[in-house]
């Protein structure tokens, strides 16, 4: 159910912004109960103009690799599951495609259940 | 007051986003009182690398037609009222421009009355 | 910790669309008590057939210089805190890039303290 959004600088590699995705996507899987090919994203990539971000903000030194993941949501987890998600894509991402801890944002905007409808009309987790 | 965010693949004719973008608007006013004029859309076209979804979650058999729809909303509505919009959607969708079901991805955002300013510095609904 | 996502027609000139995210950003300075150095934004540049707006919704008389500027914050703001960020970040736009007040959109997604990371994989605000 997550909805992924993932905002970055434009011009890496191929294949740079799909591991992001993935590592988030197991992420989600291993802390939030998230079902498998529960998977869906889009990626927007940003000219240096288009993509603003503080480099100090909370004393951490942010670069131009700096990857803004926010996730929309079923409003059903605990604080503690939102800490080891972000524990853990973090870690997930320092292995691939190697991002700095310092260069990952993310954000979660909850939803009730009955706010998805993954296809045919239906609202599945209502 | 919605405000519609529409995500698909690159490579569509002219005016399709757009008939999807219609139909959403028109589905809002038949199943939540959307006032007449209150239509206020974006489009993204993604290459396929920037653009993921599930071939197969819930048993839904997705094609490269994928839809996002995620729509900002107001809290006013009840699941009855969410649940028609599904349908009504799919409904209208599947007549122009033609997407099958299992194609339309529907998501909803709410939000209190007061977080909306349709212009002029004014909190329009509060 | 607002994560600032702008939206506007393609083709206006360099400096543009960033005059718009500074001035947005010192009006939550100013009446959303947000701290300094916490600025993140993205903007996305559309065409005209991807950037749908209603010209006369609430009798406000629009143009192709509408901008949607759609705020993720915390949700721990009065609607009389909302009211006066509405009405800063008009009377800032009108003087930097120079936007008249009907052409300036504005909507807030609410999440809890705790859906946030700044970085580092913690949940600095929980």
């Amino acid at each position: 159910m997550p909805l992924i959004r993932i905002s970055l600088r434009a011009g890496k590699p191929a294949g740079y912004a799909r591991a992001i995705a993935d590592n988030v996507y197991e992420a989600l899987r291993e802390t939030f109960n998230v079902p498998a090919h529960d998977f869906f994203a889009t990626i927007s990539e940003h000219d240096q103009n288009d993509f603003i971000y503080d480099r100090e903000y909370f004393n951490i030194a942010r670069t131009d690799d700096l990857v803004f993941i926010q996730m929309t949501v079923s409003n059903t987890r605990t604080v503690e599951q939102k800490k080891a998600l972000y524990r853990r894509i973090v870690e997930r991402l320092a292995k691939g495609p190697g991002l700095r801890p310092q260069d990952v944002f993310i954000n979660l905007v909850e939803v009730a259940k009955e706010n998805w409808s993954f296809g045919l009309g239906e609202a599945q987790y209502a």
